[in-house]
């Protein structure tokens, strides 16, 4: 065999080690962390890390390990033997180890360590014997076998803890610290019994197998349900795998010279510059987080403040305490970002089990950010990388209250974050009543239409049953900044009654409801909720994102409510205006549908003359808030049924209204009625084959143009935006248009307009064209939900069904209508930046669809040289963060 | 000015020409081949052309010509007088010259010619002394006054008429030779005054004038409503243009000893190898065929056939009849192709007006290619690319007897050839049920849907007043070789009234009528139709074509009916075997049904179970059938509310057949729906969420297979493709299933069996990531219906609401589900080819869309590389020959 062998296993103790901090993803997180410790000479037991790569190797081979692995981990176990001067299983001095996970990130609580491994009925004795402390030894044995039944084996916890509590209830004692070394052993006859009664095997009292078994179960865990549920949740692929880290036991519990603790180098919550950390003497790190014995502050600063009277660490041992803070210091320097450690003292000797980067809430990510900025450990643009753009979005709605007791109804998903809360309402309309005689709603739908728009406005939060995360209700709702919980399938919605159910829950028209847009739960009755803060920090780092980034920032915005929020979160023009919204209005909507009804080019442009002035009206006002920012306007989109009524009731009522007959207007709904209304005749098919729509918005444009200019003696510069091109040769015919109307326009008024007339780029074959159509278009806007879509080949509305499926199987990553699917759409855009520029050289492009308030997406954009993202005007401070992150790694 | 001046003119005659026949792009057939004749020394009046690029930069500068034409064409014109020695505009030996239209291809009747152009006042003067037959003169100038009028100036042809027979009828003359010099002076004045009476402007004097207005109105009739009528049907890009032939009049009405006629040098409607002509003696062109005179025969073998007394060409002048064969059969050998000619004999003098290959039937296309091949005066491969293969579908099919007299009631698209007639029912259980108490019957719906299989089945054809050329009603079909007509909005159908009506015609069900669908047309009661007849020419051709190809061509078949047909047709396999339409029969839509409404997995299998038998009997009949051609099986494709019902009534009675409670139907239903459902939870997808359906279709193509095996001694190698697949991932969960299932049912029946998994390439995100998918594919099918549909953003069923705007302005060129969009679709197509034969070398690849059978698609398909195209049983012919012809070109 000339093959040279793989390394699975990786070394770490005595001042030196095989991997490096930068060795994460093959390491994990906390075995280059231990690597790096014994190379930094901070007191590290020694120990070793079986590579995430045997991880994916396992799952790749139907669960079997490499054939050279085992050999490794032999050697590795000698090499701990020889520092410690122990050996594994011996019965006089049996070293013991620990066993962990350590994915590439954190994922706390989700896999599984076992302690003490390597104790059985013998090795216990020499245990004993060596430590010269038999009631530890005992206690740690039994530890050991509750561990290992529970995490190896699969047993209960609580029936271990029943026969503990049982013992101690027998004997009277109230602490576990009472029993003795003789009613450990008792105890453990019992544990064991447990565990035969339970299990088909006994508890194993070979060594190997027990440190073989503890292995396997952290392979395992990879793959348990709780551990996909996280990555779905945080996007981590499956295929990252973890490493298993095996290394000596010290022991916090050897009496009070011994303690264990965990530590932050700065406050977590808060931010502030402050040691934060709990110890106990004598204990095992598991007592600290149990929560069975009050932890210790590690300060004194923090026992006075604490008002604490138990001692602190610095007061029990000061020159510990000292080596510890020493060591803080210097991991935090070496890190250059606030820590989070654990450490053992054994019998007066410090050493640290554990470092990694501290989690720590938004609030506090951005002071220490800016703090350490500040103090010069680290740069400013350092410093923007430090804080994850998509958790800014719980500082900009309100949220709530933690500490209030909810009852959750249903689960959906989170659509548009914050929380809200009001009256049960099952229709738009009755939105709108309520809300104008001060009600607080909750609009309850099973999926909102375009016609749902007053009473989304007037809602203070959205409940839909069907639709994912790009659903009509998600996405206006985002755009809003409304919180919104959609496809929440467990609800059931019976208009009839004005009820809906959830499981065996039952909720009125009237009744209050909280939902929680950033979770997607949704509560019975009223939860306290908080409101948001931005602090001075916050607008620091968002100026050092600004400073660093070149990707513009524009904003999706409809209506100058959504323009003036937009300009508030720093927004720096309008990417998308959808002008479909301003046809819903009450006052407008019966025009709309005279010209949809018409029979004639003639009664359509009468019908059109109507709408003229108030389509004016809106730009006017538009195009005033925005002052010298760029306006991207998108002529009509959608198919025109969205704006006829499809119950037989509505249907007779608005021919009342119209005064028009029942049958003509059911006849013209039937008539426009789709399959796959998504791929039908909308966009700039509208254009072609109703021009004369085109032409009044096009009117309506220039006209409020030429006011502004007169008002304010400059004129915006409109950017005029053809939807759904798939051909160069429809953009030329509504583009002729759009010019000769600019044309008539500036010859009415004898003022001179300057704009510009481009195209949203959302179908793969405007991208695999996009050369000839640039030869017209003046940009390219790249409506990245419909070229999802269109992709993908898949519905935005239908998705729900199966895209939970998709993700949770790990057959993609992550649903692509949250965040771009590179690898598909993103060639496509690609393809489309190559092309158009090579046509129009240094062609202004952007994207407008809801990715542009996805980091993810931003960095991507930035990278494939786009000038500027537009999203929804809550997710601006998002998209500015992520574009200065995008900047600073690029170029780090 | 270094600019070389552009060359918009092209002289011809005297045996000499600047042009030639390669050049028709830019001069047109009749221009490049009026050079060609020149230079061949068949004697041409001289003449010039005005290049196509004439008319393209017309349209391209708001219709205003290049600067330099005017002083080129003056030149040439020159070039003309000099030849004939007369002089335009000249009063004592004026030029007259036609003008005419000639475009790329011809387009008969679309565009305009004006004879006799430079007569006037003083011109007709100097005609009349220089041919010394002043009748002749004022005949022709009242003949150019009359065409002009119309032509250029736009006027009513019949009110010159109506000039001319009021004087005839005061004079009592019944023909026009009656009338004399001198009163057709006098009807020359009354023509003038008609015009200044109905024009801003007089009839112009002016000779350069009535070139110049000439030229407009061919260039302006490129763009008049025929034209693009034409253009559209012809599938002719308005870009091409058209250019314009200038040219010396001859005439052949100077008295006996002129003439004029046209000829074909074979029969065009038999192909007989015969010549075929008419001509008339003392008469212009339009005399000929304006069927006022009946023309007479050229040879004396036709006048004899024909039993005519007229006397021939070949009866009257035998020496120019010599000179014209001689002349025929020199064209015939250039051209190597059957020639459509006009002469004109002038006063004794033979001129050849025009030469272009002969429009011919396709018998008769056939019966000359494969007759030129035996004479050795082309080659077979020559032969091959002498049929249009689209035409061979006329050959196939029950055609329209053309002489039968029909009332059409409505036009619709001809969406699946053939003519049909029968009694009109409104639903599919009662086409089924007249059928079979031996009723004809013509379904007549809104649309189609799976549901309606089996009265499609039933029916002798099919119309539908919703739906495009790929609707489901057109695609089914044309694979069962229904006739169908789809899309025919005229046609509204009051299913309550068991009526439709049609403009103001109602049809009642059971009245009977017929469709062609060749030609789109609805027409009441009985026409006659003719039953084809494959020739041994027709059979030879294809042997032919069939030694020529590369491309293997398979069918789209779904039933043994279908396979049949196709085979004795030709096809080599069967590309596409949908599995959904076999789940739609009485006997087991209700267990499909019963899956569907299931509440868990266990309960879906239960059905499952019941399904199994029935699909493992389609398998082993296609298998026995197809013998050791490949069979690709497609997995369960479309959504599952495909499969139940939707009106309250018929869910009620699925209800109670089922014994299931009415709300538990309704809400499956309701869950179910979707908004797009071409985007929605279909194809793979299906697989992914309920695998044990794909569990099941595997294994009774499986067990199908083995038992074939066990029959026969030779097992099929069956290819399983997986639909809809955006993902390599998918692909792999669904794989590793059908693998699984593969190996159990080997290790059953202990039969070894051979077999493919492949996937059907119908998303652009497939065609992007085609070399990963290659890692698991054994092939790719390449569904191009989808492919477009995703790729325009367009849903074919949608589609006709536009899609004819599009055409007919130009905007595309043609429906691209008609033939497949080789700039953007077969951009993405080209792509997976290479990334998917860059991952697995020379890996199979096919296509197995409605394109498979459309010419310009196959020649697409072979010149990427693909293996085969797949089509509907009648179109593979079709694809036999343009497949040939592809392979042929290609290498020519």
């Amino acid at each position: 065999m000339t093959e040279v062998a793989k390394k699975w296993v990786y070394r770490f103790g005595d001042g030196q080690a095989e991997g490096a901090a930068e060795m994460k993803n093959l390491l994990g997180g906390k075995g280059a962390n231990l690597a790096e410790m014994s190379n930094l000479g901070v007191p590290v037991p020694p120990g070793f890390t079986v590579t995430a790569d045997v991880c994916t190797s396992f799952y790749d081979h139907n669960e079997t390990y490499p054939e050279d692995l085992s050999g490794q981990v032999d050697e590795a176990v000698s090499f701990i033997e020889e520092i410690v001067g122990a050996k594994f299983g011996d019965n006089e001095k049996p070293l013991l180890v620990s066993v962990r996970s350590g994915a590439r990130v954190s994922m706390p609580g989700m896999m599984d360590t076992v302690l003490n491994l390597g104790l059985n009925d013998d090795t216990v004795v020499g245990l004993a014997k060596w430590s010269g402390d038999e009631r530890f030894a005992y206690d740690s044995y039994r530890r050991f076998i509750q561990m290992y039944a529970d995490v190896v084996m699969g047993l209960e916890h609580h029936d271990f803890e029943d026969i503990l509590e049982d013992y101690k209830d027998t004997k009277g004692y109230l602490a576990d610290t009472e029993i003795t070394a003789d009613e450990w052993k008792e105890i453990i006859v019992r544990y064991k019994k447990c565990v035969a009664d339970n299990h088909d095997d006994p508890f194993p009292q070979d060594v190997n197998a027990q440190l073989w078994g503890a292995v396997d179960a952290v392979f395992g865990s990879w793959e348990c349900a709780r551990a996909i549920t996280y990555r779905t949740l945080h996007d981590i692929p499956a295929g990252w795998g973890t490493a298993v880290n095996i290394q000596a036991m010290v022991f916090g519990n050897m009496g009070d010279s011994s303690a264990t603790g965990v530590a932050f180098t700065r406050d977590p919550s808060t931010g502030e510059n402050e040691l934060y950390g709990e110890f106990l003497v004598n204990a095992q790190g598991e007592d600290v987080v149990a929560g069975i014995r009050t932890p210790q502050n590690i300060s004194e600063d923090a026992r006075k403040k604490a008002g604490s009277n138990d001692p602190s660490l610095e007061g029990l041992m000061p020159t510990t305490f000292a080596e510890l803070t020493g060591i803080f210091d210097k991991l935090e320097a070496h890190y250059r970002d606030m820590q989070d450690l654990e450490f053992t003292i054994q019998d007066g000797k410090l050493w640290m089990l554990q470092t990694r980067a501290g989690k720590r809430a938004t609030t506090a990510a951005i002071k220490i950010a800016v703090d350490m900025a500040n103090e010069g450990l680290i740069t400013k643009q350092e410093a923007v990388l430090r804080v994850e753009p998509a958790s800014l979005d719980q500082l900009l709605h309100p949220t709530l209250d933690p500490k209030a007791e909810r009852t959750v109804l249903a689960t959906g998903l989170p659509a548009s974050p914050g929380a809200a809360c009001g009256e049960v309402v099952f229709s738009s309309d009755e939105a709108e009543r309520l809300k104008a005689i001060g009600h607080e709603v909750i609009l309850v739908r099973t999926e909102t239409s375009p016609e749902d728009i007053h009473g989304m406005h007037a809602a203070n939060g959205i409940l839909t049953s069907r639709g994912g995360m790009t659903s009509h209700a998600a996405v206006v709702a985002r755009g809003m900044g409304t919180s919104c919980v959609s496809g929440a399938g467990e609800v059931r919605i019976d208009y009839q009654k004005q009820i809906f159910t959830a499981g065996d829950q039952v909720i009125a028209k009237g009744d209050v409801i909280t939902i929680d847009g950033s979770s997607g739960e949704v509560m019975k009755g009223e939860v306290a909720t908080i409101k948001p803060k931005l602090s001075e920090d916050f607008n620091m780092l968002m100026s050092w994102a600004d400073e660093a980034r070149h990707l513009r920032v524009r904003t999706n915005a409809d209506t100058p409510a959504d323009a003036r929020t937009a300009i508030e979160f720093g927004a720096e023009g309008i990417g998308l205006c959808r002008t479909e919204h301003m046809f819903f209005e009450a006052d407008r909507i019966q025009a709309v549908r005279e010209m949809i009804l018409a029979d004639s080019e003639e009664d359509r442009r009468t019908a059109l003359d109507k709408i003229l002035p108030m389509q004016r009206g809106d730009f006017i006002e538009l195009f005033e808030i925005m002052g010298e920012l760029p306006v991207t306007i998108r002529l009509l989109d959608p198919p025109l049924h969205e704006f006829l009524p499809h119950s037989d009731k509505e249907i007779t009522g608005v021919a009342e209204a119209m005064g028009v007959d029942v049958e003509k207007v059911r006849s013209r709904v039937n008539d426009l009625h789709e399959f796959n209304p998504m791929l039908g005749h909308r966009g700039v098919r509208l254009a072609v084959t109703y021009p004369e729509i085109a032409e009044m918005q096009a009117r309506a444009i220039f006209e409020a143009a030429t006011e502004v200019a007169r008002k304010n003696g400059k004129a915006p510069i409109p950017e005029v935006m053809v939807p759904l091109i798939a051909t160069k040769a429809e953009l030329d015919m509504v583009a002729d248009r759009i010019v000769a109307v600019a044309e008539e326009v500036q010859a009415e008024s004898g003022v001179k307009l300057e704009y510009q007339v481009g195209t949203m780029v959302e179908l793969p074959r405007a991208c695999l064209t996009a050369d000839k159509i640039a030869e017209r278009a003046e940009f390219f806007s790249f409506g990245t939900n419909d070229l999802t879509q269109t992709t993908f080949g898949i519905s935005r509305d239908d998705s729900a069904r199966f895209i939970g499926e998709y993700t949770s199987r790990g057959i993609l990553e992550v649903d692509p209508f949250v965040s771009l699917d590179q690898e598909g759409v993103g060639q496509l855009i690609e393809t489309a930046v190559a092309k158009g520029r090579s046509t129009r050289a240094g062609m202004k492009m952007g994207i407008c669809g809801e990715h542009g308030g996805d980091p993810a997406s931003v960095e991507f954009c930035h990278r494939v040289g786009l000038d500027y993202v537009s999203c929804s005007p809550f997710r601006v401070p998002i998209a500015r963060l992520a574009a200065g992150q995008a900047a600073v790694t690029k170029k780090g």
